[in-house]
């Protein structure tokens, strides 16, 4: 994808004639604040993860209607003239706050805040909220695999499970997260996300023999590659593993079977044969779930891949963008007025919201504060929104790792109860205010 | 994303470490024949629909490795200087078949053969299992939404819940699937999907009134467009709808409540107002069950988008792409040899396979033949393999508007008991000769 084609038309339809209704009855420049949230947690979860940050503010910075954009609406009539030449126009002008990426929330968290004219602000919809569900959704899974894995190293290898494009972005998110690999190169050239890999069955069977193709691998990768061990018979491919690589071989792979009871065997049989700093890589099928019922197994690296693409159950968080409040004049000092939705079964909570995020004594989490104003800080709690873009200005963007440091602060200061596997309650209470 | 973009990155790292080692062994130009099939169907479900086929074909055309592919890969160590050369000289040389776009596929059916150099086939697995994973998993999805809505039109509007450009490949796999319009504007422009949308909650609560939004929406966009009914109360809003509009006012949506509750009042209070010709379209949560629920309800079309985007519980379907043949030799006159993994758990079958579709004398499909050789076509089957690639050269393109018609003629072709909404058999037993 190259770096700057615009991403403009990945928009609703209805994005767009909302803003040709609005330019038509003068409420287009009405000052309006749209918040994004989720209502609950999907699956039991007791955190979700925020992710998705550093690419939407990328992806906005190319939200840009140029000719090709601006003849595919004409050509196909989406909307009138008025409204092409103010797409034409349009440059983001307005703020936006956000949770810095990898912060936990919780149902009713304002993950993010748009303050601009209901022109500008309503058009940016579909994009925040299809990068923000599904990078948050990748986010919220890895983070509770990672904390399954404990110290052992995660890696992403989920790429064929999911869009060629959405992988990349997945790829990314599981590194916010806590994953410590990719297999995707994508993921390494855009997003700097460290990349990894070896080989699969298929290298083995091309070859007349396991050892032939054990062989090829030490030789061209070194001695501190992985070899995979479960193409035929475990046992007889780990003795020739060790005979051919010699007791330096870095790692083998399991992707098949009983997990543990092939792990703990083959650990055995390494030690056994001498190659006592030989790693341990399990693979195929892990979740969150498996991953922790192999905590006690002798394992030194796990791979993910479906569970991870697909949010392992959840593969969107149901993150919505609302109009929350908007001003009845133009004037730019005109107050903004609450405004909410009153139908069945969605509750809305009218008007722009403030986040803090109330700490015990001891550093860990007690609460999430929402207020309908902006509070006074106070000892005890952490303000939750920082500035992303002041007057159409980026200034919030900032590299995955610093995204990737904020994720391991923000869960270690997460009560106990908040890191249990189990389908439960959300770990902090929201308040509002 | 730009059309001339390359697409070889979005490959998992190990494709290109074996290609190194193969490269190294010689092996890499053993001929070799990879194929892409599905287990099992996910969910229960009795046919899975083949979609992507003409997104892959693109985006091989785009598989080079330019300098900037190049760099990132020396600079990272990811292959040696072999290997780099290698790459830069890349072209696909091969043969590829496939099913047709939009085909029902069922477990074992061979839907994309690969022929070519070990090295050439291996290096297009992520992207190929990454396109067809997604977009048939869309797609299988659709199809059954397409079969529970009748003749009644389905809108595609998942966008915002899933990753940005994975929606517009969704847009167009839903569309192939039989869904008429997107709301993803940019599958509009890139693959020609229909698109529509009128107007959200937002637009109701950024006027003064309901009334004032309806008249603006109307006067922008006519007296044919959609109005949203229940921003606040739905019987006082369709009141309101039709004194603004007239009785020609195209539909009127509703999107939270008891979706087949509020149709029927709708419907009455439109019918006595005289707006006889007004559909009324009903969005919210839907997927193919409740769609099925609302066949008795006077509704007029369906707006769906969560369910869709994931694949209404299965986001991907497990296809695989596996070597299944091998020269032994170098010689291209070398017999390909079958092979397979002997793990347990994970069934493989060797050997290079074609398909027949059988039906029977009333034209209905009864059984899914896959052969070890190349059949003599008979009367009472059709044969399954078309050419998409050869020598290199794409010879399987078409448009998306192709893959829909085959879909419908697929979906036609299926014993009754494949329509069903419940879990069950898979409709046709997949016959190995």
């Amino acid at each position: 994808m190259s770096e700057d084609s615009s991403s403009a038309l990945l928009t609703d339809h209805y994005e767009l004639t909302m803003l040709q209704g609005a330019l038509h009855s003068g409420a287009a420049e009405r000052r309006s604040v749209f918040e994004m949230f989720a209502r609950r947690l999907p699956e039991g979860r007791r955190y979700g993860v925020v992710a998705g940050t550093g690419r939407f503010l990328d992806l906005l910075e190319r939200f840009r209607f140029g000719s090709a954009e601006l003849d595919f609406l004409s050509d196909h009539g989406v909307v009138d003239e008025h409204t092409l030449d103010w797409l034409a126009r349009f440059r983001f002008s307005g703020d936006i706050w956000g949770y810095g990426e990898g912060e936990a929330y919780f149902p009713g968290s304002p993950i993010l805040v748009v303050e601009a004219t209901f022109a500008e602000a309503v058009i940016l919809e579909t994009l925040a909220l299809s990068v923000f569900n599904h990078d948050s959704a990748i986010a919220s899974a890895a983070s509770r695999m990672a904390v399954a894995a404990g110290d052992r190293p995660l890696i992403e290898m989920g790429s064929r499970r999911t869009q060629e494009r959405a992988a990349v972005a997945a790829a990314r998110a599981a590194y916010v997260a806590g994953f410590s690999t990719s297999s995707n190169l994508e993921a390494g050239r855009t997003h700097g996300v460290p990349t990894g890999g070896t080989a699969a069955h298929a290298f083995t069977l091309l070859h007349d023999s396991e050892q032939h193709a054990f062989k090829a691998q030490l030789e061209s990768m070194g001695t501190g590659t992985t070899l995979l061990v479960d193409t035929f018979d475990v046992e007889r491919a780990v003795r020739h593993a060790v005979e051919i690589a010699g007791t330096d071989l870095g790692a083998v792979r399991i992707d098949s079977g009983d997990l543990a009871a092939h792990a703990g065997r083959v650990r055995t049989q390494l030690d056994e044969l001498g190659a006592t700093n030989t790693r341990v890589v399990v693979t195929g099928d892990l979740d969150e779930h498996s991953i922790q019922a192999l905590a006690v197994a002798p394992v030194d690296g796990y791979g993910v891949g479906t569970s991870l693409v697909t949010g392992s159950g959840a593969p969107t968080v149901s993150l919505v963008y609302k109009l929350v409040a908007r001003a009845r004049g133009l004037d730019p000092h005109t107050p903004l007025e609450p405004v909410a939705k009153r139908s069945v079964g969605k509750p809305s909570r009218g008007g722009r919201k403030w986040a803090l995020r109330r700490l015990d004594d001891r550093g860990t989490a007690v609460a999430e504060e929402v207020y309908d104003h902006e509070p006074t800080p106070e000892v005890g709690t952490r303000p939750m929104l920082q500035p992303l873009v002041r007057g159409g200005e980026i200034v919030g963007q900032e590299n995955v790792h610093a995204a990737r440091d904020r994720h391991r602060a923000a869960v270690d200061e997460l009560p106990e109860q908040a890191l249990r596997m189990s389908r439960g309650d959300v770990a902090l209470p929201t308040l509002f205010h």
